[in-house]
């Protein structure tokens, strides 16, 4: 019986729980959270057979899948080199950003533990185990990075999240760093900042704003999600975080110049280029 | 019988015709707009009357109700200070943006012709009168600023929009101006940057992306909007969008730095807060 050790029981954690299950009900699956919550509720449901401390649960694990935020994941990775594990154990992760991750996990690559990156791009602002919602998680991209792992192990791996109809992309940590720093890291910098930005114009003024526009709330939507969580992220990721920051100041600085210089036809351009970009990618 | 023109029945014009229409069945509604599938779709719907060239409308209208973009509305508050009106008319508009509008009726207003600006905050990037959704049109805010409305022409006014359950708001032009600058102009300018921003990176990349991230397809929703009316909107309020611009790159400066100096506590804390003050703004 294969058993599959997860740390970290929030979302992300509790979701590929519960995928393992769907399609493997004879896995046995074991964890462990900081919060009794998530412990508590995954056992009610039957997804978790049993919580344990992180040594007991990795060492029993064939499957080790590291589902913490980032920094501890890294930490994580290090106690792992040091821990006697299962022969042929494959040890994985969900962290949002990828080098640091790897840089990590060299003491246990260098011990010959096969070491699976990987990242499901199925985030939320919602948080813990209570607010999984397998419908909303399916068919989204899923990172991995080909550390040392064999096709076998990556098959393996594979066929335990099958339920999610995830679409499994490799990409080296570089790459995978670069496309989040864009895709996610950024509007959720941007989202953040917006909301700080529109709270403070608001608590300032003599005047009741009253209901806040929609278009304003699904911008922010994705500032409601943990703060815990995203300061590991983004310092995880501060090279290529700045980088897209460079290049969105960029951007905000040549809008501004068109409206400076009440030059509709630039502006114009700018935001029907912008518009069509976004409507295109929405179909991809 | 009520005679309303609606000049421009796009999806503001086409909403407010609808509500008119629900609970004013014999008010007729006469309207113009350049693109004739408007016309011939609200003419089906039963919910116009009679299309007619503005001049028209506008001389045999009890209301006028202008809904074009900010450009055309000032213009045509221009041209109807020249036009012989009905004794007793309303002009009402609902352009973005305040301040300038009153600076054009201002023709209007000396010839003692009642001006009631407005603008309900039901936007959305779907345009044209058949994407009209009553449904998430209700219970919105709706600003009215007070040039020299009767206290019975307003009540008139909300009457013929009963059907919304409004909130209508009296303030005055250039706090409507710094309200929306922040709540909805600036968000629609960052969103138009940040979509350009990904596409430019990932347009760029050696690497297939993928699926875009549900957080940034939030996030960008707004830029699907339609650039001939942001264009409009943003240029008839560059002194207020400017200052909401400088805030805004203010916030995002202070993320950077705590980025760049590694400083968890105070990145958390600024996150935090933005997170807070999201959740808060959504309950109000």
């Amino acid at each position: 019986m294969t058993t599959v050790f997860i740390d970290g029981l929030g979302l992300i954690g509790a979701s590929l729980a519960t995928f393992i299950k769907e399609n493997n009900p004879n896995t046995r699956i074991v964890g462990n959270d900081l919060n009794p919550e998530n412990l508590a509720y995954l056992q009610e449901q039957g997804l978790l057979d049993a919580s344990c401390p992180f040594e007991d649960g990795a060492k029993e694990a064939d499957v080790i899948i590291l589902a913490s935020p980032v920094a501890v994941i890294c930490q994580r990775l290090k106690e792992l080199a040091d821990l006697p594990l299962k022969d042929g154990v494959l040890v994985s992760d969900v962290g949002s950003s990828k080098v640091q991750i790897e840089q990590s996990a060299q003491a246990l690559i260098k011990k010959g533990v096969a070491f699976l990156a990987g990242h499901p791009m199925a985030g939320s602002h919602l948080t813990g185990a209570k607010n999984v919602d397998t419908n909303r998680l399916v068919n989204h991209s899923y990172f991995l990075i080909q550390e040392n792992t064999s096709q076998e192990q990556m098959a393996t791996f594979k066929e335990l999240l099958s339920a999610a109809n995830f679409d499994f992309r490799i990409v080296d940590a570089a790459s995978h760093d670069q496309i989040v720093a864009a895709s996610s890291h950024l509007p959720h910098m941007v989202a953040f900042a917006l909301a700080s930005t529109v709270n403070k114009a608001r608590e300032a003024s003599s005047v009741d704003w009253g209901k806040p526009a929609a278009g304003f709330l699904d911008a922010t939507r994705i500032a409601k999600a943990d703060a815990t969580m995203w300061t590991s992220i983004f310092l995880s990721n501060p090279k290529q975080i700045l980088s897209e920051l460079d290049d969105f100041e960029q951007e905000i600085g040549r809008l501004k110049q068109a409206i400076q210089d009440k030059n509709a036809d630039e502006l114009f351009d700018d935001l029907k280029a912008a518009q069509a970009a976004r409507l295109r990618m929405e179909k991809e």
